[in-house]
């Protein structure tokens, strides 16, 4: 591994005859030049087969490019798949990303978003619960959360009360006996609490027999299949020959649901109607494809990325003119019907 | 959103009585300085809430401590939790991660890897296909490549060989009558290519009846169902008495394959034994959990890692020995039995 000798404004300055004030400028503030000079400057930039180093110009404009993303975990595919997708911004927008996974550890969490402070990040993307939106608010640089209390900071999230709503119809379509909301605990200020609002609003409004099942459902495979396995055993003694409608919090939980009805019958039982949420590839791939209110992923991540982008610019100014209120985005679910709805 | 003032050296040094250059040396050189002295700088910056700025420390001494990830997508779990374990090595090594999707894009590929050059990132790992590894050699950067083409860098891949062996093993101690590999076409110079070569060697040293199916499976589910539908119509035309042990080039595949069957016989019929391979949540997530040949992501992403932190570590002395042969390590799978096997 050689080192490669880097090329200085003193040899593009020699190699086209202009000052080395001019190639500055150049670097700075090209529209001061003519656009011939732009391009023979830059002709001459691939011919000397310069490395720009953006370091520098960092310590010259204090503009890094760069933005920090918190995010839980990538074992889930909601989170994996908006990483996906706010990665994939870069050909649009140009920011790189540093990655971190917040896993639940605050104080790691805490230190490494200083780090990124030092290095002079323009903007955050939160998604991780860890750290409260008034300490974000705090940090006084351009923030967007996804999905997670935002109370003081700008974010975008599903409209999870819509989300409730529509399949708690899809499921009153159907002229279930019973319906059934299976979910874990959750706290009102975080944006999914919408789902069982709008669970309980339509179950209201259009007076069906209804019922919340809380339950920590676990993180690992076996403790959801433990406990949705309980669920099950009191859904079948409790309804017994009634018609049910289940929306289920997640299509993960729901597969295991459907999973554990298919090792008992076979198959998914007449009787038997089911929803998830999130459209995550588990619901197409599950041994019956399963309805589902689909998240916008893709389009979640574009308008954070955008909202993050004029608060960037915006600081850009010579004189900013700072938010007065956080921005909240919400983007529209939509209902997908497949087989454990439609049979 | 207000600016903080920056603390500057004059600031510390008024307060700590301290010259500037002995600032300067703190940052730059902090060994040349008692550890008393070193003691009552640092207090001074808690005391003075100093932002440490790194990017003015990266021009001092050069080092970033970023590390840019190439990725394919984060669509497949093998990625997205290879990126997780090597997003999680950051408590360990402090390095940060600028993560980029490649996505067959190969240009954008090109200039993303160009813009992280340019910010002096200290080295490379490398998942996605794109660059070929000569082409990676000559950026003269640290890098570390995962199971992909690797001839020219060091690599760590999973022991490919092993698990097709292994698989095979398995399938042969329920004395199948006929052994099928179904997998898409597969080049020789990936290491995947050892799953293929595994199979073969131990149905050739046991002589066993076997069938290799190269099919092009697609990349959607929709598109990998319609492949495997005729897959397994074939399978059943040509073998429809005998005793089908089945290896699949991945447990995405392996899922689609069960739920075929599941569609067809509300089970997996008696004379089907399947095994997977990557133990990915689908694999255990299945209607019926699928047997199959694990692979060590946390392992593999600690290695990788490891060895890119070894050779720029060397590269940080004051005279760097570079590789004489780019390190090629191999990680050893390990088999799972699950309900897809042992009934």
């Amino acid at each position: 591994m050689t080192k490669k000798k880097n090329v200085t404004f003193n040899d593009i300055a020699k190699y086209t005859n202009f000052s080395k004030t001019t190639i500055s400028r150049y670097f700075n503030d090209p529209d001061s030049l003519t656009l011939e000079n732009q391009e023979i400057i830059s002709k001459a930039l691939v011919e000397l087969n310069y490395k720009e180093n953006k370091v520098a110009r960092i310590l010259a404009n204090g503009k890094t490019e760069f933005i920090g993303i918190v995010i839980p975990n990538l074992h889930n595919h909601y989170y994996s798949e908006m990483l996906n997708q706010i990665l994939l911004t870069y050909e649009q927008f140009g920011y790189k990303f540093l990655v971190f996974i917040g896993n639940e550890h605050a104080e790691t969490e805490r230190q490494y978003i200083q780090e990124l402070l030092a290095y002079k990040i323009e903007g955050l993307i939160i998604m991780s619960f860890t750290i409260p939106s008034k300490e974000l608010a705090d940090l006084h640089i351009p923030i967007v959360t996804i999905e997670r209390e935002d109370k003081y900071v700008c974010s975008v999230n599903t409209d999870n009360y819509m989300g409730g709503v529509q399949a708690t119809c899809l499921l009153a379509s159907h002229n279930c006996d019973i319906f059934i909301h299976i979910n874990s605990p959750t706290a009102p200020d975080i944006p999914a609490y919408g789902r069982i609002q709008g669970f309980l609003d339509i179950c209201r409004e259009k007076n069906l027999k209804h019922e919340i099942i809380y339950k920590n459902l676990g993180n690992s495979y076996q403790m959801m299949k433990e406990s949705l396995s309980e669920v099950l055993d009191k859904i079948e003694k409790d309804y017994p020959n009634e018609k049910k409608g289940i929306f289920i919090s997640s299509d993960t939980h729901a597969n295991v649901f459907l999973n554990l009805l298919i090792q008992r019958y076979g198959k998914l039982p007449e009787d038997y109607y089911l929803v998830g949420f999130d459209n995550s590839p588990i619901s197409t791939e599950a041994a019956i494809p399963i309805s589902t209110v689909g998240q916008h992923i893709e389009k979640i991540a574009l308008e954070a990325v955008s909202l993050l982008v004029e608060q960037m610019n915006e600081r850009k100014k010579r004189k900013p003119v700072p938010l007065e209120e956080p921005i909240h985005k919400i983007v529209t679910p939509c209902l997908i019907r497949r087989e454990t709805t439609e049979k």
